[in-house]
This record gives C-alpha cells, structure tokens and sequence, in this order.
C-alpha cells in the first residue's frame, strides 16, 4: 500500500473485492440464460438476490463515503484521479435512493415484465397498463429525487444511469435532426432498393453448420476463445466477465442471416470487453465508458464493418462452404440481403436506415411520460401517429407489435433507448475518422486486412474504457464531440451511393 | 419468526444466506471444470477464493458460537434438533483451526498438486515427496489439534471430517476382514473368468451417439433433467446444487463403456441430491449424510443396479441402436464386459472385485503417516508389498503408477480414501435389505421395473438426508449398522454364483 494514500489505496481493495464477486454474479447470469434448466429458477433467483444485497450492502458502505472524501486530498496521478472520479459516480449512484423505493422497484417491475410475457402475445393494452402505472410512478419518483439532488432534468437523471453525461439537450439536438432527414431518406432508399433484384436464401440451415460458421466468423473478427466462449441462449447478449466473455447467440433452421449478423454484433461488444485494460481490472476506470460507447462497438463490428460489401464478400465463401453453393450467396446478393431496408413494427428487427425511427420515437414518448407530460393511456395514439409519420406505417390496435414489443418500459428502464441510436452515431463517427487516417481504409477492409479497424478501436476505445468522460473520449478519439452528421453521411454513401 | 425458539431461527436463516451464496460457488465450480476458457482461471481463483473467505467468515462468526449456545435451551422439535446438531458439527468444524494454519494448507496443496501434474508423468518420486512433506507436515498438525480438542485418534479426526463417526477401530475392522478373504476371492474370480469367452466391443464410438445414449440412460435412471444437466468435464463428478444438478462425464472415441457406466454412477449421486427434502434445503439437516453414503448412492447405481444382469440387458438394445448391431452388444457378453476383473495398478480404473484392495492399501499407508508412525520416504516399500499382497502386481519403481497416481495425498485430502469402500459396502447392505423385503426384486429389476429401487433410496437414505447420524441411519434402513458380510455375498453371489 502506498503509504501517501492509503484511502485510495482501501477504495481499490474493495473495488476489486466487489469485481470478484461480481465475477459469479456474471457467470451464474450467463448461465441462467445459457443452461439452467427450468426447476433451477427458484433456488438461482434466491442466489442472486442474496448476492445483489451483499454487494449493495458493500457499495453503500458508509466507511467508502468517508474514504472518498479522504481520499480527495491524497497526492494521486491523472489516471487515480479518474478511477476516484468513477469511484464517486458509482457511489452516488449506489446511495442516491432509499433501499425501500429500489426494493418496491423491483417488485413492482418483476409483476408488471411476469404478466407482461402472457399479455403481450394476448395485445392486452388494458391489462399492461395497469401493472405499467406503478413501475412509472417508482421511476418517476427515483427521477424527481434525483433530480432534486443533483439539479439534473429528470429525463436526464435517468438516462445518466446507463448514458452519464448525456442530457435531453444533447438528444434533442441530435435527434431532433435526424427526424428531419430520415423519413425522406428511407423513401429514397426504399425507391433505390425497388429497382434491386435480390436472391433469397433457401433453407433449411442445419444449426450445427451455423454455429460452425459463426465460430469461424467470430475468430476472424479476433475474439479470443481462450478467454472466452461462444453458446446459445432465447435473446443474445454478451455476459460473463472481461476476463472470460460469454457471447451468446440464436439460430433458426430458416434462416440463417439473423444468427450471423446478430453473432457479429455481439463479438463487437465481446472484443471491447476482452480489450478493457487488464491491469486494472476491477477498478471502475477499466469499465466500459457507458451503453452508447458499448453498443457504439457492437455496431462498428456488425453495421460498420460486418455489412462493409469488402467485408460480406469475405464472407460469402464462407457462407458457402458451411451450406453449399447458391445463387443467394454471390457477394453482391448476400450484401444486397444484409442491407435491405423496409420499415417494419418491431425495433429489434430493424435495418440500420429504420432503426433510429424507433428509437426517436421510443425517446419522445418515454420523456414526457417520465416528465409528467402524459400519462400510460396517452401512449398509443402517440405511437400511432409517429409511426406513420416517420415510417408510414400503421400500427392502430396493434399493441403487442406496438408500445408493449420492449421489456424495457415493464423492466422500468426508462432512460435507456437513445443508447442504441447513439451507439449507431458514435461507430459512423469512429469509423469516418479511421477513413481521415487511412485514406485506403476501404481497400485494406476488401483485401481482408481488418487489423487497422480492430488497432483503431483498440487505441481509441477499448484501452481508454472509462479514463475519460464521454465527450472528452470522443473528442480525443475523433476530434470532436457526439456529431451525428457521419451518420447520415453513411447511410447516404452505404444507400444512396 | 417463532417467538419460542429466537436463537433457532436466526440459526436457520444464517444457513439459508449460506445457502445461496454456496449455490454461485456451486455453479462456478462446475463452470470451471465444463465451460471456462484457460484464461479465465486466474480471474475465476480470485473471485472463489473471495467467495471462500467470505464464507469462511460467515461460517465463524462468533455471533453462531453463542446463538447455538442458546438455541440449546430452546424448545425444539426432533427434526429441529437434529438440525441443530448439524449445525453444532459444522460450526466446530469451521472453527477447529487457526486461520494461519488453513491458508498454510492451502498453499502447500496448492504448490504439490501443481508441482504433481508435472512429476506424476516424469515418475518424479523424489520431487514429490520434498513438496508432500509440507503437505503432510500441516495435515499431522491439524490432526493434533482435532485430537486434543475432541479426544479423538489423529486420523479419526481426519477421516471426520468426510465421514462424522467412522473411527479406524471400525475401519480396522472391516477392511481386517476383507483383507482375509480378498485375495482369495480375486484368485477365484480369475480362474473363473478364464474359462468365459468374451467379445470385445469394436469402436470407433462416435461421442455424439455415446452422448445420446448416456441421456437415454440417465433418464431411464430417473434423474429429473428440468432441474439437472449432464456434461463433459476432465474428471466425471456431480455438482451444482440440489436444485439443479450438474453431472459431467467424459468420453473416449475408441471406447464406451467407462464413459456409459461413469455417467450412470453420477447419476447415483446426482439422485441423492434431486431427492434431498425440498422443504428443508439449505439447512445442514438437508444434506447428504456423509461421503460413504454419497457414494453408497452412485454404486448403488452403477455396481448393484447398472451391473445388474437384469438391467445390463435393458441397456444392450439401446447400446446396438445407438452404434449398430456387433455381437459384443449381446445382453450375456456385455454384463461379461462390464463384470470383467483384472488386477491393475490404478484405482479409477479398478474393477467392483479389486477396487477395495486399493482403498485398503491407502488405509494402512495413510493411517501410520499421519500419526507419525512412517514417513513419506516409506511409502514405496509398503506400496509394493501391499500391492504384491493384494493384488499380485509388481509396482516397484513405477510412482506415476503406484503412490503417485491419486491426488488426495497432494491435495492433503488424508482420510477421504476409505469412504469409496464404505460405500460400496453399504450399497451392497442396502441391496440385501431390499431383497429380504421384496424377495421379487430381481425379477423386477429384469422386467424393467425399477420404481421398488428408486422408492426403497428415497425412503431410506434421499429423504432421510442428515437426519440421523450414520449409525442410526444404517440402523433404521437396514436393522443393522454397516456390515461388510453383505459385500462379501454381493461379490461370491455375482462373480461366482
């Protein structure tokens, strides 16, 4: 211990205590998804939330608030300095409710999602709403008082749990842009894409040759294996720990695209979390910058690089070998396949060019609602109206395909959907950066050479996990701050080029 | 809470907390040995070792020191001061040794199980033996201390701690009594088997179809696989928790029987724990008895019903629709397979006949060791002859083979060896029981019909749990205490009957 800091020294002794029990949390999550078979689920959810008290309990720890100021005073370098800044965000964010409103949280979430799975499929509008009322009350209080302590918007007291420093400011000047242009550009792409002939795949696509070929996919995206794994679970997601990577994905004996790109998107969020700095892990400076930053990798990989045409023309060999020759699997075809844009009801679906329509609209409607603004029962005319204004499509009585699709909202994470178009924003911004750089970026990605991609990230983003503020990482990594104009700039190039 | 018994109820909602947090150390475990990645063993130490402490702490608390105290006083009901008494076991065992001196072991096992991975193959007698006597050096003084405070014998105290009751005085005589008539046995059962022609099975053995058929056999065995799993690992074992069991077993291209009748012994055990009283689980009342007793349960299933000629000719259609016909599938030459008996140098790999010579010869070594009696230098000779003796194998200048060759003496596991024995014993005692009182059970067990076996375990061993000490247990399942004669019948009726 150094004997200059000893409070510093005591935070990051239980900062690693806490990432060695988080270390089980996440490998029993993963495995929760993964293997538990159902008669499990009792005895786990138990387990789980033992281990959620005991590090609730640790995080709240009031010695950690004194050894927080304490160690303010003490000599520390930059890089301490910024893992004591992350320190005292975690801990704010650990203290700032009462356990009773986080308890009732999670009970009334816990009904509101159960019943949620039986009336979803039933489109029962009414019956959702009324688990919905309570969670939105909890979250609507959680905001106010933290907005009281902090003096943050309330909106922007939420979205900071997942987004820190991202304000309703900021979204809506970003996305109140995008809503200008975008509705016309899918217009013109749908126009562009009418005149495309394109070859569908034919199945069946035996599962065992698509988790082949996915392995084979993953490992020339540079996934480690040895530090990590890839396996099958309802809903992908990437889980475990930086030092042991849990990737999951799905497949369906029809189809085989979904699988793939779904798997590319999650080796993006894997190989960020395998590349976070070791030698300090556990401390929360070496934790991944925020969900944007997260989903921003996880879009470089499946959107920026994985529907690159010098990329998909890598994979269409494979593509072949793992289910034979067809004409749907010509480079061309198969790249015409993963780019294809319609509009559609469901989020998780979407195409690139679509996708911020939903969560534009996700955005408008959960603000206000947060805010007080509206209330549950004002939902689906919103969401109507929006959908057609910004996809032309109609959505009336359909509430199952319509504002009940997400688990956020029954899960109460209201605050989160900008995540994912911001994520979308930042990875056209890294990767028209890299372009600045290396004129013949383009090139090296259709000659196979993905090292310069994976050297960018890695330098810019990966090893600088959460160094730096968000801006601040974005403005050393790119020049400039959050600038969603490279992300029209790609759609345009990618869709209209 | 009842007002009645405070003490008691706080006792049990301690072990409650136990439980559910042993249940993520459970499920990393076994994560460990069937899913992680090489480079996520250093996290994955760091984050169990944290666990282990944690409970460690937990387990020590003084605050149980005087609520077992007084929940002494309190007005309990049978199974509540049965329960109790567990508990007061548990809590002497937790806090029968310095902390120093557990850290000390864990070190020195830790350096000669490493160190043995690599002299085992090198045959590296000298080597291993200047990292056991650290080992067995800390075992001695643990086992002083467990004598002085309990009166116990040294290696009583030891072998306590695996089996609560077993004292050499038994032991010494029971494995006196097989070594009389052991040798002997084995000369018969050789001469007997030398006449028998026997068809060897004709591989490869595609693991994919020997998987299949493990399933096919496991559940025929009646484990419930909506609160288990069966997998592949290094070393076969069963863990997880209670409520959802985690079996893994390994597979050999050219070879399927070891995998098969492994799979169908862990299954024994993984019984005894899906069968454990549900109402009761995380309590110490609730657990499986003792390591004889576990493994009583998986040689139930493997030696007296998996061997079984009634239940080996159920097994051989399904091992010719799962590798196509061979004439060594036919029922009479695969119950020859499977009962074949051979000397040899390793214990895993022994058969139902000589398997307690092996156990017997690591008794009378690591009994006189641990009290001091010899020393490691020693062990060759004794190995040797006792080898000689029993089995009529040469082992002399092959460690890797001979002392060498398990990992409890690195792992300071002293006093684990003579449960494998005891459990065979006992299951042959509690096969005996059930045909006094159902004098058909072969007839049924040849028929198909298993339900009287399953029914007899849960009655008499699943459901009882920890419920009464060993004894009293063998008393009441059986009318009698172990009683080795039962093994001796099991072995003269199946081999030379």
């Amino acid at each position: 211990m150094n004997t200059a800091t000893p409070a510093y020294e005591q935070l990051t002794s239980t900062w690693t205590r806490l990432h060695h029990l988080e270390h089980l949390q996440s490998i029993a999550s993963w495995d929760h998804a993964a293997n538990m078979p159902p008669k499990g689920n009792e005895a786990r959810a138990s387990a789980m939330a033992e281990m959620a008290a005991l590090l609730h309990r640790m995080r709240t720890d009031p010695a950690m608030g004194s050894g927080l100021q304490r160690a303010e005073q003490e000599p520390l370098d930059d890089l301490q300095r910024a893992n004591l800044r992350e320190m005292q965000r975690q801990w704010q964010a650990a203290t700032a409710l009462p356990e009773a409103l986080v308890q009732q949280q999670q009970m009334a979430a816990s009904r509101c999602e159960h019943a949620w799975r039986e009336q979803r499929p039933a489109n029962d509008w009414a019956g959702f709403v009324s688990n919905l009322k309570p969670v939105l009350a909890l979250a609507r209080q959680e905001a106010a008082l933290l907005s009281e302590k902090t003096g943050a918007r309330k909106y922007d007291a939420l979205m900071d749990r997942f987004e820190p420093g991202m304000t309703c400011a900021k979204v809506d000047r970003v996305f109140g842009d995008v809503r200008q242009w975008l509705p016309g550009l899918i217009q013109q792409v749908l126009a562009k894409q009418a005149q495309e002939t394109v070859q569908l795949p034919v199945g069946p696509f035996a599962q065992a040759r698509q988790r082949a070929l996915c392995e084979q996919v993953v490992r020339l995206l540079g996934f480690d294996f040895e530090a990590g794994r890839l396996d099958v679970s309802t809903h992908p997601f990437c889980g475990g720990v930086p030092e042991d990577v849990r990737l999951t994905t799905r497949f369906r004996d029809d189809e085989f695209l979904t699988g793939l790109m779904g798997t590319i998107h999650e080796t993006g969020h894997g190989r960020y979390e395998q590349n976070l700095p070791r030698a300090l892990l556990g401390q929360p400076v070496a934790q991944a910058r925020s969900m944007a930053l997260h989903e921003s990798q996880s879009l470089s990989f499946e959107m920026q690089l994985g529907s690159h045409p010098g990329f998909v023309a890598r994979l269409a060999p494979l593509v072949t070998q793992a289910f034979g020759e067809q004409p749907a699997f010509a480079a061309q075809n198969l790249h015409r396949l993963i780019t294809r844009v319609k509009p559609g009801f469901i989020r998780v679906d979407a195409d690139e060019v679509t996708y911020p329509a939903h969560v534009i609209l996700r955005y408008e409607i959960e603000r206000p609602l947060i805010e007080g603004e509206i209330e549950p029962e004002d939902v689906p005319a919103l969401w109507d109206a929006k959908m057609m204004e910004l996809l032309g499509v109609d959505t009336r009585g359909n509430f199952k395909d319509g504002p009940m699709q997400d688990v956020h909202w029954p899960a109460g994470m209201f605050g989160y959907f900008p995540c994912y178009s911001l994520g979308a924003m930042y990875a056209a911004q890294w990767f028209a950066t890299m372009r600045r750089a290396m004129p013949d970026l383009d090139a090296r990605i259709c000659s196979g050479d993905l090292a310069p991609v994976f050297g960018w990230l890695n330098d810019n983003i990966w090893s600088q996990a959460s160094r730096w503020p968000t801006d601040e990482l974005a403005q050393r990594a790119s020049g400039e701050p959050l600038n969603a104009a490279h992300f029209k700039a790609h759609l345009e190039a990618r869709y209209l080029g």
